[in-house]
């Protein structure tokens, strides 16, 4: 793709992001520990990738990083929440999350269950920081926001995970888990920025779809690289997914199909940004990482 | 006081209250059981005092109950989710709550702990329903009640209640405990009336003194009630602060001593409210029935 580099792309993205967290959490507050834990899982080396995502569809619709950041950055704090809750022993019971020990094991189950609840509240705060955007436009975006993240979503999607544990796959259960556990938020990652910028409705739709497609297309390669990947690169166990009894696509529909699977949700998604012409550069190249990371 | 009837006021506003709740809440969705969850508890028989007061502070500033029954429903939801989480086994671990088993032990901890996360998301997209109100006023709303339920708010005392669990009473941290616990988001609910109808910065601030006050006030008394109070009026056990080790005025103070601060707060609460003249009756009503609980 012409002289376009994904990594420095990347890499410069995530660390505004990374600046940006740092600069609004550099106070600490009372009461110590709860901070401490908050800030040690929002700094435990995640990727960025959802705010990387609003970032990359933002200057597709012609706007800069640097407007958007707290916007984009208020989704990492929803991802991080999700992901000190799900650990949790009445949930996923996971010891370690990218290489480290998890929240709960560091900070005990009390603090790590309010660090979750403080980093989601604190989500709806910095989503509204500024005034680069109209508060008409806000209101829209965190609306699809919340939706995401909220029971019709992020939320009702761990809950279904949960309750199939040890159930008998089946396809249109694991449809409904895949779509609103990881697409639901990754698909508000995309949309908020096409709404915030105030583009056309035909926009926001494509972006949506875009959205939608990669989050399914990401849930899949993260269930195959549970199974195929290497427990180092992953900085977690593989083979937890089955050893708990998850439903995923793989174990119902085998690798090879899963994989033709990401990639046709890959070559849609990349579709639906012809609208945004050679601006969305950064967009497809990351829907095609995703692909990458199971080859 | 006139002709002012508390009881049929709180009673008429309440069945209000309910009533946009079970319209929100009427259509159950997937998975059924997250759903059921949602609705055990905030079903349960609070007392909405919450709504209450942010409807009677937007009375007081000249609006109608029905303009803003999204918005105060929105706090119910937060007070909710903060109930079900402080009531886990890894937190205070309750079995009672209104008389009734508390969500965990009916629906098991994974699904209260997602059951909280979806009501406090939910807070977020019901508090941003309608068009009553201007985009702008409704940004600043819900950043005051972001803020007061979040780490620098709600959370953050609670967290400071666990932490401070077994450990010698000391004034400072009881105050720091009551402030946030209890009482920030008590006055985020009569804050966000004056500033959804564009008051001036006089009136916002003199319903933030109010709430603050008898938010304390409110944790008060219902600290005095758990040790003199009626086990079965209350419907949980009494004694239970002191079984736990937890801080609290009267242990710190004594029982008239703590009574007596509280008239205090409320007295002081009810000179704020001159501003808004005879308009704010019910505010003082509600102030001085707090105070009347524990006669």
């Amino acid at each position: 793709m012409t002289d376009f580099n994904l990594k420095e792309y990347i890499e410069e993205r995530r660390a505004l992001v990374d600046a940006y967290l740092r600069g609004y959490f550099s106070k600490p507050f009372r009461p110590l520990p709860l901070y401490e834990s908050l800030t040690y899982s929002l700094f435990a080396g995640g990727k960025r990738l959802r705010p990387l995502l609003a970032i990359s569809a933002f200057e597709a619709c012609g706007g800069s990083a640097e407007e958007i950041l707290p916007q984009a950055s208020a989704i990492e704090l929803i991802h991080t929440y999700s992901l000190i809750h799900d650990d949790l022993p009445a949930m996923d019971d996971d010891d370690l999350r990218r290489g480290k020990p998890t929240n709960h094991k560091v900070f005990g189950e009390a603090i790590a269950i309010l660090a979750g609840d403080a980093l989601l509240t604190e989500a709806f705060y910095m989503f509204t920081e500024g005034d680069v955007f109209s508060p008409a436009n806000l209101k829209r975006a965190l609306r699809i926001l919340a939706s995401a993240s909220g029971a019709l979503g992020m939320v009702g999607g761990q809950a279904e995970d949960i309750l199939s544990e040890n159930k008998e796959p089946d396809e249109e259960t694991l449809e409904f888990i895949h779509l609103h556990k990881t697409s639901a938020l990754i698909r508000a990652s995309v949309t908020v920025s096409p709404v915030l910028k105030g583009e056309s409705e035909e926009k926001i739709t494509a972006m949506e779809q875009y959205g939608k497609n990669i989050g399914l297309a990401f849930q899949i390669v993260d269930d195959i690289l549970d199974i195929i990947g290497d427990e180092k690169r992953l900085g977690k166990k593989t083979g937890a997914d089955q050893q708990k009894g998850k439903m995923t696509y793989p174990a119902l529909y085998g690798i090879e199909n899963s994989k033709a699977k990401a990639k046709k949700l890959v070559d849609e998604a990349i579709e639906q940004l012809s609208v945004f012409g050679q601006k969305a550069i950064a967009l497809k190249e990351i829907a095609r990482y995703i692909i990458n990371r199971m080859e």
